[in-house]
């Protein structure tokens, strides 16, 4: 395995819908926290009714406090947008939210969904996290590195809308078995292969981005900015 | 499985050096030939002394003939230039030799390497590839597309050299095995996992690119360009 | 001219507004009808008064008829939103109309407005229609094309919103002058030359998409997915 | 220094906040005034209560029109859409406002901010700015420039957003000045070094985009059309 | 007619092949000309024997000769580099030549080919025009644009390959029977239709470039750099 | 400051010529050394006569002598290939003597030239580069940067030649004299303001880059691949 990822330190996550953070970063946060370092999660959006079922948000928040505790996450943050409703929600309202949470916690990395992905609500994510990080105050992220979440980032449109090229590669070899337990906690997300939500694909993915680099298995990335 | 596969026909895939056909599209062309297409394979370069050691040809063609009647490639033609010497190579020499090939086979459908790729064989050998495809004649092939070459594509440099983003997938679940049987065929070539060129990561492909469409295994493309 | 476009089938065009089906892709959709596929229309807006005078929705629904039934769609679908309203309108809403649309219509290929064109209805309905093609069913749509639209698409910023460079082109020789009819339905929205929403321009665009593949006549498109 | 600025002639600059039609062009701005051009600007947004304190709108009024004084601008416009507040505006509101105004004014130039900053304001007006030159009447804007705009152009996501990579130089040696005067006009904007809004940064600027052209000092822009 | 095209002023327009110049830019030269603007041709290759059959050189001189005295060219200077051997000539030999010739010209704007486009003869020759007017001295080309060339500029790969995405407009309209004139003195490179170096297709382009700004006929091209 | 740049451990820099190393990195490396880090610097080519005056290389050799004295660099490679002359130097060559370098110094970060830069040996070199950092081995270098060349990255054709839009910042602000004064050690190198190889428009840079991430002053990268 590589050096320890010192480069991160203290980590927050940023995910649109429940289980986004661990289909695009689960083994990444595993081996953060394995080191040592302080992983948080903000799960931007809720599926509230009655656009989803009640019931729904408690399912969720059940299923992801078993696998962040599997992650070892150390809090997550429920910031109750309404799911696939970020267009209808005022942006500034959105920003206002992330800078509040990113200024309370001081991270040094963060790890945010793609812009490219399929979904409208990753797409306004994405943005208002990068305005959370705006690099003009005395302290801000150093890192901010963006996932890639399978059955949203290879649905867009190639080359038409931003497509995710990874250049940064996250050994996670040791931390696979734990990631994929992560999403079986998801039990309502997880699909049968093949589709691409389901365990096989994970396994798949984590391999070819592993072998780009000569891994057993790796999660990638693809940088916004970093600041040394 | 899907419908078959009648806008490819009678198909000529252009490889740089012996078994980067098979890693970018062994499944497609096991089909091709399944369903009753004229499958075609040009290999560019060879091996030559003194870059490379005396026999690498006749080991290279001797594996080329057995991948190759496994996939049911009807013909295949050596074109005779020195690998990792086509930046070398007069251009329009390159040229000549692929339009000369296309004109005799009058293929329908060009599956060449991509432009992006990290080797700069590859780079050059897509130019020439096109312009052996140039549609200003009454015939001229008309589905080019470019397939993927693990350990050379996923090597090149994310968003400042032309980035390899599949738009189009074809479904090779029934022919993923004689892929891997042929590529198994090119000993000399596979590498040990977790090396990209290895049937682990072959395997991992397949279901990645299958999974994205919903499909057990497909290989991806980028077309080029399509006239009907 | 090319063989049948048996690639298409079943075959649904999104249009933003009356007229941007015919301006796009209006050829093709003669000869898919001609060739025996069913070709149905999806109009998403409406110039709903007081943003628009009364009687404009009649008008146009009027010269659609009329249009459609010169190049034989199947079925005209007029979905209601508002006119120059898209990005006022729930990005759900419109995600479930066009969904609803293609489940209920199964077709095998979607034609649909470009992501770079000015319009910012356009753009959306772009990113809706994608939505409603997602390749995680066991059927979905095979063939997503995006069209060009004259007085849109050319007027958008070069480089830094999305261009349109076709790689995928239909010869429509034979339709030419049934998808000029169709255009001159559309008699409130046709202009005189040199605009670019013109008969002349029409002709010049269909020559020039013609002659970049030696053919009389073609429609251009962007492709965005495919599977075989 | 350079030829007059006679391409220019009459100049509309759209400015998202006050400020920005100062850092991206205030020198060309000063340059124009000063050749004898008439020089508007447009200020599209307005930090109103209760999101911004009250006494906001009327220093930022009182600072720019010192600002504009100094520059030698004609006329300046506050179409008072909210700030931080335009993904929340209707488009088609802005669309309007901004299209009178160019129907008004008829500038044969538009200066606009850049589709890539990272603050959504200057996203969406940018789209809107196009709408307002559309090239399709007997007079609309021949020259569209986008400038721009230190603390939001640098701020925004390399390669996954449109990257500002400018094309066109003023020569802006002798009006360099005046901008940084009336930057500090702005005197609630300007920041301390190392900010990007500081007076060192734009120094440092002026003298890099000046010494790609070989002058003391220069303001760069992205094409976006021209017609001759 | 729009203004004078008082920003080219001096134009030096360098052609790949004997009539890439004509069919990129026929009508703005013939323009340039009639508005009392010297403007000058270099042909960078010849088609040479034994590549190419004894005579055609001569017979290009004729045809060029007789093509610019058409659109009042004052000056043409032939190179001399082997034609489709661009790639075999050594890279600084082709920067001397083109420096040397833009020192004793001092044009004030340069036409180029395309970087995009198919052949790399084309190519290369971007490469070097950029080369020749580094803008480092006291006097450089202030302006650069890149032409299109039918038959070269859309048989290129879309995405993949640079795009050609027009910026620039110049209305060629009362010159574009000029630019046939010399297309047709061109006599061995005039193609019948549908061939994209036709007649017909010169005028379909011209008419589509026209529409696009409202014109009712134009040339387009890219802007590589302006320094006002 | 920031903390010890321990992600860039043993460093090798490759320059196309010498001064490159300087420009694009020369605060970076002075960091890296005093922070303890083993900064290796490799030459790649010699302004050799004929093409340049006899006493070129001797100079050049002294004053890069002097320059990575003053930045703490342990070792400088002069790999001898003719300056102005790499794309007539075979490509396999070239990949050979930096894979041999790279073997043998084993470094864990390799900082490169950019592949958009205007000079044709700084794009070879780059793809070079990457040959001899191809992630398929047990060891390879982790990290791979591009730096920006002042006089060369600013010169290319933006949006058609890939651009420099940098994603990784180093802070440089208590390095930039030692920067400044081993540039100014080049003194066959150096020009006067306002060209863009002079001191003042290095600082500007430093400053612009600085202040881009509130920073006194920083050098600017872009990432090619990091694997941790």
């Amino acid at each position: 395995m590589e050096h320890r990822l010192d480069t991160f330190g203290r980590t927050l996550v940023i995910a649109p819908h429940p289980d986004d953070e661990v289909l695009g970063a689960g083994g990444t946060m595993a081996r953060l926290a394995a080191e040592g370092n302080d992983v948080f999660v903000a799960i931007v959006t809720q599926a509230l009714p009655p656009a989803f079922p009640a019931g729904t948000v408690a399912r969720a928040k059940a299923e992801a406090g078993e696998a962040h505790r599997l992650l070892g996450v150390r809090e997550t943050f429920w910031l109750g947008f309404p799911a696939a409703g970020i267009a209808e929600t005022a942006h500034s309202a959105l920003n206002a939210a992330l800078l509040e949470l990113v200024q309370k916690l001081r991270p040094q990395t963060l790890l945010v969904p793609f812009i490219g992905d399929m979904h409208i609500d990753h797409q306004l994510i994405f943005l208002s996290s990068l305005v959370s990080a705006r690099p003009h105050q005395a302290e801000y992220p150093r890192l901010v590195l963006a996932y890639e979440t399978v059955s949203e980032t290879n649905w867009n449109a190639p080359y038409v809308t931003p497509s995710f090229v990874p250049n940064v590669y996250v050994d996670v070899a040791d931390h696979l078995e734990t990631k994929l337990s992560a999403m079986k906690a998801y039990a309502s997300q997880v699909r049968e292969a093949p589709h691409e939500r389901s365990i096989e694909t994970l396994k798949a993915l984590a391999t070819l981005r592993g072998a780009t680099v000569m891994r057993r298995a790796a999660e990638a990335f693809v940088l916004i900015r970093q600041v040394m």
